[in-house]
């Protein structure tokens, strides 16, 4: 397999008042919301449990956001992604590698598992949806894909005004952390 | 780093009506409640996904469990743990490796962290409570374990009578999943 990206994750320096300790190895709680926070876009990304963590097995982390529009469709070439949502609904659209395509309107409890290279893209249908993520995959993990795309926060909540990243970022943060936006992409499903 | 175990969850075959796809690589969504079941004492664990879903990278499932007991202490030489917890109260206790002890009391949308090599335990201290998990590590991901030390389940919900396993799945079990108990172990933490 050819490693088109790299994984700068275990590389980051530590956030500066992080609740995640800076040795790993060493155990730790976090309360509700006081993860690693980003805004991207609408959302707050609160990460609990990174590369860093876990030796790049596997990461941790939550999505939250307002209702609002499809997300842009997008493909990992290495990443699994895991939606299970905790609060709301969050229409999920996925593609298979024989360009199947499915959606799903997700509710609290439900579960949905995108493996790589099966481009996707979410909606979230009510306000104040929380989805938990692991991302991951056997060249790493991509949780600080949020916080460079996006912007650091040590605010609680959802972003006042959307945080929409400007086309330096656009074109060089995606691929370091194995996303391929698919501008082109259309979702035939019908919702 | 010598690997004392095997990690067979691969080889193992696909759940009879299991909601997992047979094939890797297929997009697949399930609804609340109806992941791969298994009873082990008086909880109810469900996994959402597993190692042949992830290239043996991570895994997903959920601990359900009646108020109860602190749960016997044990450790995993190679194995990250999650607990986020969804629903109720679940009192986590974790030895560091230098033998330092913690305890704390978490509730809904609070997270711990379990490094490798550290021994912990649980209690749930509300009825339907609820964990999300995440227990992987460099050398595989262990969610068979508990439909292997307890007994796999077609039914929803807790068990109507507590599941203990027999002195040969002690026995035999654990070590297959990186799992160690230490019968020894005593919580001077206090609660």
């Amino acid at each position: 397999m050819t490693m088109e990206f790299t994984r700068p994750s275990h590389r980051l320096p530590r956030r500066r008042g992080s609740r995640i300790p800076a040795e790993p190895g060493k155990p730790y709680f976090i309360e509700k919301g006081l993860g690693d926070r980003a805004h991207l876009f609408t959302d707050l990304v609160t990460v609990y449990a990174g590369g860093e963590q876990t030796e790049n097995t596997f990461n941790f982390f939550t999505v939250e956001g307002p209702e609002g529009d499809v997300i842009p469709a997008h493909v990992h070439s290495d990443t699994y992604e895991v939606f299970y949502i905790t609060d709301g609904a969050v229409r999920l659209f996925v593609e298979d590698v024989e360009g199947q395509q499915y959606e799903r309107l997700l509710r609290a409890g439900d579960f949905g598992f995108v493996p790589k290279n099966c481009p996707h893209a979410y909606r979230i249908e009510r306000h104040h949806s929380r989805v938990v993520g692991v991302a991951a995959g056997p060249g790493g993990t991509f949780e600080r894909f949020f916080e460079n795309l996006g912007v650091p926060t040590e605010e609680l909540g959802l972003p006042s005004e959307p945080y929409v990243p400007g086309p330096h970022q656009f074109a060089t943060v995606p691929q370091r952390y194995d996303v391929r936006f698919l501008p082109e992409h259309q979702w035939r499903t019908g919702s």
